[in-house]
């Protein structure tokens, strides 16, 4: 299991006897908080794991796949396979570049000298506290993830940049259009987070351990 | 009550009669939704809430403030006063910029081309999820919100774009230490939050309404 797949399966083909299969996957589950201590009964239920496994139709790694592939089943999890370049595009968007955003913004706010951190803190209630908890990941694991999807990071990252000063520019010379365009198309998105099951509407997020 | 309070303030202070007082606040608290629905007895329990008197020490506005402070504080709510270009500048750092941030980033994830907005939606539990919460908030109010705090927005923003870019380079030359040590310091920032009892560290955000 991990964020990133692409370099670590090749890696790990070539270090492993040709006997063993090797078929990498990733629950698509978690808290900012690691290790088995952070761990809880319905961790994986209604989440996603995806397999990445290698390009191999012999009938004993089919099988490997489909074995890895209950396993996560039964542990209440949805399980999707895909390419391994594919995963780690689709986790650049969906996690490494959310967690880069969440750290570098903390990061400003931590370095203002005219807000005090103690500000930050107490006012964190209206939306930067969300970020604070996505920027208390593991920094060792969250370097590792950076430096081993660096291409497909930079490149969802490039777009990431492009759009917000687009958006700068908006805010400058007072278009309210645009802001009203995009922060409408916005709201569609996360009607399908709620719909695909991912989080609920509730102040809670229904991320109730019971 | 309202996010940006320097630019309101003013122009309300000019339409209402001299006999009329003016005490511009903001509860820093609620969730991405809007209108009375959207309340609950607890909302107000624990957060704060910022009071930007005028610059008056007549005893009968400095009783109104008073009063206000006590109806919010009846409510559950902490209250701090503070200057109203302070408050628009705090809640650029701690409101506005993550509220763009989170517009932006989904707004890029929903326009790729390799992923679809589909995947996007099943593995958003991976960080991206959290950012629709914020980029589901009223797009009329959030148009104006960066349209009135224009000055400080811009500011907090072009700052955040510095330390991106810093950060975008370390990626690409591979920095790992300068990774480490920012992603180590945020955690520091999630500490502070949470003492300041605005989280809790489980996994439903101690957001449960009961």
């Amino acid at each position: 299991v991990g964020s990133v797949k692409a370099a670590v399966a090749e890696a790990l083909v070539a270090a492993v006897p040709a006997s063993v299969f090797v078929v990498p996957g990733h629950p698509i589950a978690g808290t900012e908080q690691s290790g088995p201590d952070a761990g809880f009964a319905e961790l994986f239920q209604n989440r996603w794991t995806i397999l990445t496994p290698q390009a191999r139709d012999d009938d004993a790694y089919l099988e490997a796949v489909q074995r890895l592939a209950d396993f996560w089943s039964a542990l209440g999890a949805k399980v999707e396979r895909m390419d391994e370049k594919h995963h780690d595009l689709v986790l650049a968007v969906t996690s490494h570049l959310p967690h880069l955003i969440a750290y570098n913004i903390v990061g400003t706010a931590a370095d203002l000298e005219e807000v005090t951190q103690a500000e930050v803190m107490k006012f964190s209630a209206g939306g930067f506290r969300d970020f604070t908890r996505i920027a208390a990941s593991d920094p060792t694991m969250w370097r590792d993830i950076f430096l081993g999807n660096k291409d497909a990071v930079l490149e969802i990252l490039g777009r990431f940049t492009e759009d917000l000063q687009a958006l700068s520019r908006a805010i400058r010379w007072g278009d309210g259009d645009k802001l009203y365009d995009l922060f409408s198309r916005t709201r569609e998105i996360r009607r399908g987070v709620i719909q695909a099951g991912q989080e609920s509407a509730e102040p809670n997020f229904g991320r109730d351990r019971r």
